[in-house]
């Protein structure tokens, strides 16, 4: 079901992300930097490292079945980054039946911390057609 | 100058954001939703939105001639939108040689608020090329 | 009942801070500063600055006869301060049936912006008693 | 040095806050809960919350021996409590000469997670005098 879910993901297939693996309140994702993901500088925009977290944080809070939104996210940057292959892992902190956080680590290939970011999620009564 | 900073975004340009104006601190944009931006719900995906206020946020906080960097961002969603055109404005809150706090609305064409972004730059004292 | 809710807060009385005004998803308050309330550099403590936020946030988002709890905050700083009043006011930025956003800005006696408070709060069905 | 710098922090000595041990970018504090510290509902306010965990944020990035100071804070919360015991701990996400971001978990007695504080700092050329 969660991998169907993450699949239906338009936004996240157009800028390339691929999800890794997915479980309960769990999912990891990755993507490969190219031109399409620089801002002005010539770094990863922030919107795409956002966007990359943001696709493990909803995968990992509809992992359970029912429909569950984002209500709110942060993300704070550590290390510009310009190319290579960025992965994203999402964590859950706290579980309760309408809210969920969840914690994303952004790593690069030599496993240093790009950036992190933390999402809060909330539940519907609605099951997925997936 | 601040134009060409904003035309030098790829990945602003690859999604459809589109500069409406900018001026000192100052910066708004618009997208029109397609395809593309919608999520495994058939809204407009969380990335999106935070990459067009990521996008004014670094147009506005570029605007005075120096190298200015995102330190970190978060937002807020209040409404799901699938179609449309949506506008990001950036509003400067607050301005010190290092530190800039600016707010983005984003609004749908009903003028309603869909997202509040918050976002703190850091300055360099490189001077920006454009 | 609001000015009822906003006087059983007994950690805001406990440091000093009083309520000016309060209406449905609005709320004013103030703090005068002394030296229970500074840090170890001298300047007022983040946690006073959040807590008079905090006060006026759960106060605007309690307004409405059913009793809401703040799920998550953030807070900027801007300018230290060691003397003198502050004041904080709330703004709903956007009121849900379950969540709520509220938007609060410190000011000091010559109107500057000292910090700005984000706060989300959610909706149970419960009444209050006061 | 950093001991003295943690035990010069007035308003957490006001609210009760004990240091439990600091090192280099760590620290570790306790609060005992009492009437002082409830909000309207009854339960621990948000701003001691945040207060206890902004206490291990700015000793863990001030124990390097210069002055940092707060820029932004964020805190979720996951339950409510009413008495006991709390104890916040700071962990160093990202370390550079400006920039520092800490994450601190709150947890009660029985070691359930009662909120997560995430907390950026700038770093000043000045030394401390402590």
């Amino acid at each position: 079901m969660i991998q169907k879910f993450a699949e239906a993901d338009k936004f996240a297939d157009f800028i390339g992300v691929k999800l890794i693996e997915a479980g309960a309140g769990y999912a990891k994702a990755k993507l490969e930097i190219n031109n399409n993901h620089l801002n002005s500088m010539g770094t990863v925009h922030g919107g795409v490292l956002f966007s990359l977290a943001d696709f493990v944080f909803a995968t990992a809070c509809n992992s359970y079945g029912t429909i569950a939104v984002a209500i709110n996210a942060s993300i704070s940057y550590f290390n510009a980054i310009s190319n290579g292959i960025i992965t994203a892992t999402a964590k859950e902190i706290s579980k309760h039946p309408k809210l969920s956080t969840y914690l994303i680590e952004i790593r690069n290939e030599a496993n240093e911390l790009i950036a992190m970011f933390q999402g809060m999620s909330y539940r519907k009564k609605e099951q997925h057609n997936f």
